[in-house]
């Protein structure tokens, strides 16, 4: 039997940390090498939790070892790109959450860096990966909606991230870190690429963003190549729980994902009935996290091309952008 | 055209005057032409407000009208067999609420009665006439679930009636007066008689009907004659609204029948999801009460046989009187 | 007591021979006094069906009799700016059916006759009187949800209506014939007027609709004058039935209004479990059909003012005008 | 930092290798040190797949391991109390699937030895555990449905174990291998012990049974001591899918635990809505038997008393072998 692939994340924030943890807990073919994070406290503290070699805050030692043959991104999005770049020359594969860059020009050079490297790159969409996700595709490229004309998608967090996470821009804006997951879905789904968008969008539920030039809620309607259109919703603030549902339109049916209900459990008094909602993306996405990973170890050990690639990266962020622009601007914006 | 069907309704409280305004707005094939009610105020206010020429508390002033050719009964269930009888002799045609009588002896008085006088009679199930059971019988005679062999049904209300309701026993027990209608379901649903029931009941949630030598809680176990098995659950008092649900359990899948939501709206905050429930039968059961009176009035016009006929009646009351029985002697009892 | 109201309906197509219907059978306090339509045939069919005296093709014979104090106008479209028109010079108040006219300088002149004829017009958004949205609005005012910020809805019919619908136009467009339903709702639930618009829209279903110069699926992207943000999406042929879902979003939580199940039954089988689809607006909104024209009778015989006002009509379309405006210019529109 | 606990695992076949699994992975504070299983084999394959250290078939060398404190039992039923009686006298604490024995004398003898050794036994009722049912009974408890007076519950498989699970009756019968749970969150849910019981129950649907004396539907009638009353619905064979739901009734509401559909994902055409449904008790309560035994794991560190001991084992079982008694004697049967 082969060896197993040695990995390194960088970046053990929330979602890096569950990185690891299904890295060294779920994925039996890797090993988990070592933890890398800006902070050097939380990334001894990790490696102690879940019984690690190396904690590092230097991407160096990352770069230099030669048993550590692929790397998962998990840093803030700003830094994404150069870490690509910089992973790929020193001959790693490398698992890349979203968003690929904040600027099609990084994420060129990134790419780049990839090709010349001749490495492999995976792009964090885990929502291709959730069961849900996964069933509506098969029935749609089975034929059964017959051609799919119309892409819905809503994206609500409860609450938004912390105003540390909006601090210095380092995560992008509400486009490039939470509406690109339906921008990818949209793509994907519709087996299709967006060719013009248009925003609406505001600072309506978090009035502490502001200060940050950034939005808490946008309304994204979309026109694909091939003549079909969409909407995607972003809110920050839903208030009642995490909410994701995705509809696909075709010339002869439907396919819906997503749920509401958290718990198999309701309350039914004289004032109604009444049950909880999902809490949270780490709850409503824990098997599409782990199942990403899975792809990307076997994909890497059976030197089989990744399910969800650079390319796949850089378009989600194309749209993104462009619909960031198209609010900035007050009208529709073409892509290329 | 044939000339409508001259009609009666006798007994005008809650339901009877549902039947009233049903026939008098609704069944353009019949012709609404008395109410009686041993109340006569109540009798002549219904006659007002439904516009019906003859208001009256004497049931004799019924039997004399040649033009009257079907009577509905909707008086407190003491006096039904003995209401049927009479109307029998008369010669009318009888729709009658549900119970047919509160003992079997009546009800083969009653039921000898309508068949020395060659007259029609109906019970109002109207549950048969419920577009979720129509359907769901429906697919079961087509086989979609195999042969059904299991049968599930739950009838809660949200609060008892008033204690007047209970005074004197006239509308039976809760075994006669309500679970009837699960009883006469069973019987259908499973195109199968019930050959023995054991029941478990008492006073759980509404001790006020204690001095009635009455319960607000049972659990009937039936044993079908063809071998299949089933269980009813009738409670007076669920508190949070009026569920009405169903199953059949068959040897390739299952038919569900029932809803909770009344009103489709839902409020999504914190807290969680909440809507409302069905309040009343009088709003579930609309459309069935309705469809029952007018396939009883095409039934007698057309000189087809009824749909839920005597029989029918009689043998719902049958289990019903077992259950009460099985209740009250702490041990399963067999029917005939 | 005061005499009943005497109305006339015009125009008994689908629609108009259901108000009719209800006039009729289910609103006391009117007297359907004539039914008129420009098939002579079908309005002698409707006045027979439903015992009406007067049926005709000529609208002057409504015009002249006294004792019709009110009018229903469910024409096409095309004819009903000018019909409000006369009817009002004729002194009858007018319940219309949406849209009001198909250019804003049509619905200008009715109102400025309605104005000066001193009469009242109510418009046909019946969704305003469905107890789902009824439910939800008041729960918005009553602040549950906090400010209102997001809105969103969809509209989709399982077929589109028959080709000679979309003959000469005389029923405006997807915008104006169907999405308006959702641009008055976005008004009257936001408490806010639509400030500008974004449409992608085309023909990507029916493509026998083309040659009409309509499309059969749009999605209008809004922004309200405080500041809210919204989206519409309406389309011809969802193929699984009818399908009506509205979304508000506060800051505080959110409501939802929409049901999908028409029959409460399902079947499960070892393919899943399946149950049916609403089939059509009639049966979706019958509720909502009668409470309108109740609700109008009553305004007009205790003169008071109706609910959904001329104003309430031009406003909503406006919007729908717009909308088209920017689908066929590919650019924003922002509206007075 | 306290040592870990050791454990081991005897009895590997599918439950059994899941509880090997969630120790080796899961529970952090175990270490798993050896898995015992009468196939070698077996054995030698989960010990190879989860890397641990010992596979035997012999019972001896576990209790003969000084490092071992703790086991969990999976083996067929009827080994359960001759096992937990072995492991007892060798000082080991006992997690035992359900159920604690196949006779009241055999489980008091265990019961005796697990007291004499001042070990601890937990019954595996992983239920409790479920998200679901602690929510429903943190509300209970919390008084929001007022005094629970009716317990509802429906087990469904849907497909029977295979012929082999039912080969010697080593795992009991429907009402002691299946139904058990069932019985359990009778007890514990309504916080109360079930006085008498009374069954129907047949071969209905897998008549490969019959000749193992054991039935497939069974439907068990509760009374419970202080009044209340249930019913139990199990059923080896639903065709659609793995069907557990829950209601419990109170003078002030109800809560309800279950849910059907597993992929959050559903398909919409002109034949209905479609969605599937949980397959099987692996996927439907994962995280309740991870949940156990963590919970198991934590009370033998911290010393404390675990949550569902051999006296719930004891009784459950005692209303098993009740309702199977009742459906054999054809009445109703009485508990101590």
């Amino acid at each position: 039997m082969q060896a197993k692939l040695g990995v390194a994340v960088v970046g053990v924030g929330m979602l890096g940390r569950r990185h690891a943890e299904n890295l060294r807990r779920h994925v039996p073919e890797a090993q988990l090498l070592a933890v890398c994070d800006s902070s050097r406290s939380r990334s001894l503290e990790v490696a102690a939790d879940l019984e690690v070699e190396q904690a590092t805050d230097r991407l160096e030692e990352i770069l230099d070892r030669k048993d550590i043959q692929a790397v998962v991104i998990a840093t803030p999005s700003k830094f994404h790109a150069e870490q690509i770049e910089a992973l790929a020359r020193a001959g790693k594969h490398i698992f890349c959450e979203k968003p690929l860059a904040l600027s099609l020009a990084q994420a060129d050079l990134a790419l780049a860096a990839v090709g010349a490297a001749g490495v492999q790159l995976q792009i964090g969409f885990m929502r291709r990966y959730d069961p849900g996700y996964a069933a509506a595709f098969r029935r749609i490229e089975a034929g059964e909606i017959g051609e799919p004309v119309i892409f819905k998608s809503v994206g609500r967090d409860r609450q938004p991230p912390p105003v540390s996470f909006f601090e210095g821009g380092v995560n992008g804006t509400l486009f490039s870190d939470a509406a690109i997951h339906d921008f990818d879905l949209a793509r994907w789904m519709m087996s299709d690429e967006v060719g013009a968008v248009h925003a609406y969008a505001g600072v309506l539920a978090c009035p502490e963003l502001a200060r940050f030039d950034d939005v808490d809620a946008a309304l994204v309607n979309l026109r694909f190549a091939r003549g079909g259109i969409g909407n995607i919703e972003t809110f920050r603030k839903s208030s009642y729980g995490y909410d994701i549902r995705t509809e696909i339109l075709g010339t002869r049916g439907a396919v819906q994902v997503g749920y509401l209900q958290q718990t198999p459990f309701q309350v039914l008094t004289s004032t109604g009935i009444a049950h909880d909602v999902v809490e949270h993306w780490l709850v409503r996405f824990a098997d599409a996290y782990l199942a990403e990973l899975r792809d990307f170890v076997r994909s890497i050990r059976s030197d089989a091309p990744v399910r969800v690639n650079g390319k796949d990266g850089r378009q989600a962020l194309a749209v993104a952008l462009a619909a960031e622009q198209s609010y900035r601007q007050a009208g529709p914006v073409a892509l290329d």
